[in-house]
């Protein structure tokens, strides 16, 4: 069966992450994708999970006590700072990083992510990525500045040099309500190979 | 890594179909993914292969020679004529079919696949495929005419109707020379949820 959207963005970044690395939650929101991360890169490794909103912090942080998970920092603050919360001793180990673009569920929609500060943000983790990393960006855009985040995503990843990265879209076409769609963006390793 | 679009295109198709099952090879070009079709439904299985061209069936013929395989009616017809090949006792077991779109490598550039009548054959197929199986479409549109039958092709498929059947697109977006991408139409199992 064709994989959906969440399954599959979690088969990507599970990919891609061993343990004892360092890897992005940018948008930690409930925390699910955290854990995940967590228990991926494991007691070795290092999550930094980043949100605006404190709500999102602190379930994130009930969603870690209750799974006992300890290598997580929690980072109040924009994704787009991300450069200054890597630690000197990690950068060389950032496999991954994982985005929900849109609003956190069940909360205010008016906080949702912007064009500019999600563009930075992944700009900078694919400067940092190790090769054969990848950002996996779920696409959320039925709601109002969801369009237009999009569309300014979709124009800045075409742009990205396929010498170094490969940028993936993968989505259902024919489904109502603007479901979610996936964009990954993988640095590529010195030996890829381009064709396809 | 994020896989290339040809062995995700055999990921999906292999995916969906088992030993005994029917499946439709639309443009056997140089027989490649005819042998691959062939060995996936075993000899209790069926392959019917279309092409328009005399070399692309002849060329299919010695393939399936070399590896010894015998499952195959080879169709010198337009695939869009499907529907009068496909034998009354395999009519129940259609579970796939695989579409290469664009022109026979090493031949004429002048014969090419039509949206017309690409879309023709995929109704037709989509029509009779049973439960879970599957269409992939290989999207070569670089050509003379391909920018046409790429744009004709998404218009009709994003109609599908979602609660019958999920429309995949899945392709790279960053590189040059319009490389190919993919389009897979899954016959929703009656069971299966909407949701991502």
């Amino acid at each position: 069966m064709l994989k959906q959207i969440l399954p599959f963005a979690h088969e990507l970044i599970q990919a891609a992450i061993e343990p004892g690395d360092l890897v992005i939650d940018a948008t930690c929101g409930n925390g699910n994708d955290t854990v995940i991360l967590s228990q991926t890169v494991g007691s070795d490794g290092k999550v930094l999970a980043f949100d605006v909103q404190e709500q999102a912090i602190e379930a994130t942080s009930r969603r870690l006590s209750q799974y006992e998970l300890t290598n997580v920092d929690l980072i109040l603050d924009g994704h787009q700072e991300v450069a200054q919360y890597i630690p000197e001793v990690w950068k060389h180990k950032l496999a991954g990083a994982i985005f929900n673009l849109g609003y956190l569920p069940r909360s205010d929609k008016q906080v949702i992510t912007k064009p500019v500060t999600t563009i930075q943000a992944i700009d900078t983790i694919a400067a940092h990525l190790k090769y054969g990393g990848i950002i996996v960006c779920v696409v959320y855009y039925g709601h109002p500045g969801g369009e237009e985040e999009k569309q300014a995503l979709l124009d800045h990843l075409t742009t990205f040099d396929q010498d170094y990265f490969r940028v993936l879209q993968y989505g259902f076409i024919n489904q109502k309500n603007n479901p979610p769609f996936i964009l990954a963006i993988e640095k590529k390793s010195q030996r890829s190979e381009v064709t396809p």
